[in-house]
């Protein structure tokens, strides 16, 4: 606890995942207290077909 | 914001994700009132073998 | 099936639910060619100091 | 209409998935006195490179 | 891992709150061969007027 | 584009809540490389009675 659900586009490399993981993870323990082990992230990749703002699909934008 | 999640069987076509892009932005407008570039839809394609109702796979229905 | 999660600012009407309800429902039908009975949707009231944009809480914007 | 979503590592067996989506279903039941045809369940299958603990990816660990 | 959400119609007792989470443990033990302590389950209570179905919200039907 | 949710156990001050948003779309913006009007950040607050870790209710343990 806390559970952190990221929604990205596809193609990030491993090493910006573990980066991200990194950052999210100590950025989450300064601002809330917590201990590092607390801290759960799930990182789910979307295509751009996949994700859409303003009515439109970002692969078509 | 409002940022829309939609859970469907995997398996649509581009011109549906887009049909469906486009309708629940333009309805969500007519119904809260928002601007179509506030409404961000996130599209989650799920196999039959991921998706169970009363107990069963919809892959062994 | 699908399964549709809305996350939306806090303070909307019945009336308004009642509308995107009904929207988000029809406006799925004619995309993915699936029937009313099909499409289930769940509706989550966010405070805007639970929703953040650049960095921001939107109760501080 | 318990709505259930399981994020789990990738690589389970079929039988593994349907050994679950009955035991989440008939235990829910048990528990919440529903019938198991209100009881839907959604399996996200999760890179190890894509969960994270303290900071690290599974798929480092 | 695994993280189980569980979105449920509001006003479940405490009693069926602690039947449901040791259930859906047990459960998913039996069915994947894990540990207990690696199993999280959130459950999210839902307003019948914030849930729908056919198009209808389950506080008008 | 990231799109992050985290659920957190409730209690948490305003203080706080603006100190994890300010750093996780920082820390998001260093790991990815995008900007920060491109991420957005719900957080869930959580009774301790909605989260369960090894089949025990945090309210019980």
């Amino acid at each position: 606890m806390p559970m952190i659900n990221v929604q990205m586009f596809e193609g990030r490399t491993i090493e910006q995942r573990r980066a991200l993981a990194k950052e999210l993870t100590e950025g989450t323990c300064r601002a809330l207290g917590c201990t590092p082990d607390a801290v759960q992230i799930v990182l789910t990749d979307i295509k751009k077909e996949n994700w859409a703002e303003a009515g439109k699909l970002f692969s078509d934008t």
